[in-house]
């Protein structure tokens, strides 16, 4: 469900169902925020028959009683008195509702799930634009209209340029503590709760198109809505709004957790990984790393480039941060020469300036020297990031000419300070932001760098993606149909003939030429290997009579049910890489396509490349590279360089087939394609496909 | 050089030569931290012409002139004036010196390179105990020999059982720091500086044996005495002292920064990693985590295992840290059912007892849940280490319980709280150490059960490695003479003959049996089958005589330079797995054993098992169970399970062969050793040794 959450998130007047004096309540908490931000009972209605009024504003007895009809109605009753709230609300002619309850499906009893399926209902019936239940509820800072009952919203908050959304209350409170700690300010903050109605996505499309909202922050554990998500995070891709996620679910535990506490199934972590990166998204693995992201954009610094400087005093700071920042490929390139040659002039003969750039302990004596290093270093366009490892007094020392340099520049500069330097406030107010330890430094610079050299690149666009056609029954192609159907798209197969005899199966391989290779055909056996179902390198008519008795009978006597049809004589391809090519559907990303080496190896090291489709040659060329075995494609070992364009070919018409006929297509798996030498093309073996009719 | 270092580390009395009234000066610092914890004119000597006394302690104008003879000289004059302060002091009688002096070999000038030596020929020549040069010193917290110029010590700290050695004085500084922050108290504190004399290996043996010193912490760069080190390490992990040590040089850049700054080369980080965790020591990847790793160490509880019970009241919390956990290799098992139903007991029915344990807000309400969720969970031995994520005021309200509990059991007890609680000192007080992100916690947590684990498990002794021995010229013999020089250390060869016409070879394989695989035989040729002079599946008599021409030819046409002796017909062993096996001398550990799976991918990959030899049966099945593609010597996928067995026999009788015979051998490479189904052996088919004579 798509809606226009402007009542929801940007309300003007708000009613609080179950409003309460005691500001320790959820009741409460909202009334003392809403009060202390500057509502007046003109913006803000109270109901509870309880009360005749709370903090001089007026009490309703019920909603009918209401003499004006506000944007927003917060529901803080319990879960059994939710639904009958509703009712009466969107009688008044309340547009949106918070449920902050718990109770509902989160706690997996029947009447939980049964009472979150009546709101559910409820909305579809009317078209109320409801928020939760069992949430924390949103705030919006530009407004003030602080419809949660989260704490310390109480006094005005300036509003800022950053966004949250969390499926979780705990982490979406600890991503706003850790964020206000860090000097950032927010324009939107919501917790989504169950999403009985309104999902992650759609949040996210809405606060995306918000003009003070530049970027967004978040916590996911899964998406309802694949599609949504993935056009909304690109099209903030290309207006350079950074995502920055915390998702879950790579772990079996987290996955196991994540499905207790919100009825939700985590899905493939390797596909949200992918598909994440894909669309311009950046993960991270706590709360505090999102801040840590959050506040390297702050700086408003957005290099295009992995590149970094070290600087140090200390040798040994240059070769521990060397190593850090290399695990979060990070580059660390050599200076050029020329620049290298300013810095030998001024860097005392035992420092170093190739990068890492080693100061020394010169810089104790003369600051002009330090001044100069980092006028160097500025100017060259040799690298995007500089990073400062100096620490506790030496760093209020220099303080002084990194915050004048800063506004020269618009390289991200970073400092870390274990030693707690008095200048760190001056130090971020300038655009350096400082962190107190290397391995935390490494995971944000390393992060943040590869978002923003990656927001400089060419952006995916995704297309809606044709889900499967209702009514249609699927069943798996034989391998020759199969084979016929991949022909038929474009795609180059293998020269091959059916033969239902043994005689038959001798022509046939007369005809195609020798070696052959004879395999049993049956729609009912996938994996023909393992019942002995083929014999490859057949040399003459005799050996192909004898091979096919001998894979029909052995196929048989594993699989006694088995339809089997007979055999395909097929060219034996000699030489090539085979390479693995599988087209599945996610169940929230929908079509995706997965390219490995073929074999047994490439699922114990799982050496795989995903994307969600649609894909072009960029991206297939991409997928390639990003394979640790791509050097086997390359040349790797004196061996002769892969047809790449071929095969980067195969999966681009991969990819046009199911935005063509994806609807009736469940499933493609192409074991192997043979890459051959460059030039010579690329040839499918053998393939199954899943089809509707 | 192995030397007693207790006049160094250990002294009653000390001379300073060069001793400085200003204490900000490198010959002042020392006198103000002397004098401040204690030290009076009988016990501390001050050596300066321009002076008669500084505050009250008379200074004399050189070293003959002093009355009493000192047990250590900390040299604080100039570079060039190093030696011949050195001379006196030995002339004296003094038995060791401290050098703070920098300017020689780590400033690369031929100058600096030239006094270093002359220090360690003198030092050599008279047995002096020499620690630096340009080093920052050291300090025994016992006896409050505070031989530094680090500012800090003139107020006497409480003296502890951690010391710090560090080959970087920066790097020093900062672990003192952190440490004495986290309210750690060391013993000792080391800085090698450029090692001229006495290396990092000699302070850690020193060190090791001192009853109150209970752990060691520091930073390497690089070792220079690889046996000493792993014979110390050893000894170290049967006392269950850890050794945490930051070790740089895992990337090019880093190895670049540690070469530039000490001279000294990083060496192969992976055979550094592999002998590090082969000895017991556990590497951190910055000053901090070496820092949290201590922390926990500090609690005095070394759990056995690795399974660890995640604890929050946010279900996203335990999400989080059960992916974070499992990157670092903490188990987090599902608790036993007698457990689980206890949970359910206290537990909401919306929460979650399964492991992770998710309390759910209803902690807020009723703590004495908490306390027996607490007694629960600390009864079961399911678990190792139970890890609280409760954060800010909700620590705080459980924290009265958890500092109850505590004493109560011997697993480690970790909380994270991002939250600023205030019950933090209490509760590390009472053995629960609080960490502030999730991230840092499972690094420290990962890498302290990890180090814990191995405390308990049998411990691998180092032998002493045999160098090669001097004098002898080595070379690589023939494919022929490698495989009989194997056998004849009990290896199991593949059967084959030599021939140098093509009718010998075809009588050579009538005699093996067919098929056979046809090889070029030559000592100049390690890899035959890039010169063309391999021929596989050779199935008659008359295709051997054409491969002989085949193969030999080839290799003549690639490479005519090669000594050619005909070729080698082997048995053809079908089936099997193939599997690389390595012998080589690393610079600092001496002989290392390698093994991968044979072929292309392992390269890429990188997919290899290393340890220093000796190895046992154990060691050897370990290596086997640490490579990725274990799978596949263990029936993977329905594959047939290989002879392990006889696979380990082969790396235990090589280790056994360089045991008895390493002197001579300079190289082992088998390539490929087949490993065949259960029962059915080893077999290797192709070798390389280089041998000395």
């Amino acid at each position: 469900m798509s809606q226009n959450l402007s009542a929801l998130l940007d309300p003007k007047t708000i009613v609080i169902i179950g409003a309460s004096n005691n500001f320790e309540r959820t009741g409460g908490i909202p009334v003392k925020s809403l009060m202390g931000v500057g509502f007046t009972p003109e913006t803000l209605a109270l109901i509870n028959p309880r009360y005749d009024e709370i903090s001089g504003f007026p009490c309703y007895k019920d909603i009918p009683s209401l003499p004006w009809t506000p944007d927003l109605a917060i529901v803080a009753v319990r879960a059994t008195e939710t639904l009958p709230a509703l009712q009466q609300a969107h009688a008044k002619g309340i547009r949106a509702a918070v449920l902050f309850a718990s109770g509902f499906a989160e706690e997996h009893s029947p009447e939980g799930i049964a009472m979150q399926q009546e709101i559910v209902d409820f909305a579809h019936a009317t078209g109320m634009v409801i928020s939760g239940p069992n949430c924390l509820g949103h705030a919006n800072f530009k407004t003030r209209a602080f419809a949660t009952f989260l704490k310390g919203f109480e006094v005005p908050a300036p509003s800022g340029n950053l966004a949250v959304i969390a499926q979780s209350g705990n982490i979406a409170a600890i991503m706003m503590g850790l964020g206000k700690k860090a000097g950032l300010a927010y324009s939107y903050f919501v917790n989504t709760g169950n999403e009985a109605v309104i999902e992650f996505s759609e949040y996210l499309a809405y606060l995306a198109k918000d003009a003070d909202t530049r970027a967004i922050i978040g916590y996911v554990e899964q998406l309802r809505n694949g599609e949504l998500f993935l056009q909304t995070a690109a099209h903030m891709r290309a207006e350079h709004k950074p995502l920055f996620l915390l998702k879950v679910g790579t772990s079996e535990k987290a996955a196991e957790s994540a499905a207790s506490h919100t009825a939700a199934m985590a899905g493939n972590a390797r596909v949200y990984q992918a598909a994440l990166r894909q669309v311009g998204a950046t993960v991270g693995g706590d709360p505090g790393q999102i801040i840590d992201l959050a506040k390297l954009w702050s700086t408003g610094r957005r290099p295009a480039g992995k590149r970094a400087c070290i600087v140090s005093v200390s040798g040994a700071g240059c070769a521990i941060l060397s190593d850090r920042f290399a695990e979060v490929n990070v580059e660390i390139p050599t200076l050029p020469e020329d620049v290298q040659e300013k810095l030998s002039k001024v860097i005392p003969s035992y420092g170093m300036w190739t990068n890492p750039v080693d100061l020394t302990g010169q810089v104790t004596n003369d600051l002009s020297f330090f001044r100069q290093v980092v006028s160097i270093l500025t100017q060259t366009d040799a690298v995007d990031c500089i990073v400062f490892y100096i620490m506790g007094y030496l760093l209020d020392l220099v303080a002084p000419e990194l915050i004048a340099a800063a506004p020269l520049t618009d390289k991200l500069l970073v400092a870390i300070d274990p030693g707690g330097a008095s200048a760190v406030p001056a130090l971020e107010e300038a655009g350096v932001i400082v962190f107190p330890e290397i391995g935390r430094t490494a995971i944000a610079v390393g992060g943040y760098l590869d978002w923003a050299a990656r927001s400089h690149a060419t952006s995916w666009t995704p297309a809606p993606a044709r889900a499967l056609r209702e009514g249609l029954s699927f069943s798996a192609l034989n391998e020759a149909e199969a084979k016929d159907f991949l022909s038929s798209h474009g795609l180059p197969v293998v020269q091959e003939r059916i033969a239902s005899t043994a005689e038959d199966a001798a022509a046939a391989a007369e005809a195609l030429g020798f070696p052959v290779a004879v395999k049993v055909l049956s729609p009912d056996i996938l994996h023909k290997t393992e019942v002995g179902g083929v014999q490859l390198g057949v040399s003459n008519a005799a050996g192909v009579r004898a091979a096919f008795t001998a894979v029909t009978q052995s196929a048989r006597a594993h699989r006694p049910d088995a339809d089997i049809q007979g055999v395909v004589v097929q060219q034996q391809i000699t030489g090539g890489t085979g390479i693995l090519l599988g087209v599945t559907r996610d169940p929230v990303f929908g079509p995706i396509l997965t390219v490995g080496l073929g074999g047994i190896l490439t699922e114990l090291y799982q050496d795989i490349a995903i994307r969600v489709l649609p894909i072009n040659r960029d991206i297939a060329a991409e997928m390639l590279r990003e394979l640790k075995c791509f050097p086997i494609l390359d040349g790797f070992r004196g061996a002769p360089v892969s047809d790449r364009e071929a095969l980067i070919s195969v999966m681009t018409r991969l990819s046009d087939l199911m935005q063509n006929i994806g609807d009736t297509v469940q499933e493609i798996e192409i074991n192997p394609v043979l890459v051959r030498g460059a030039g010579q093309g690329a040839v499918i073996v053998d393939a199954l496909v899943r089809i509707g009719k």
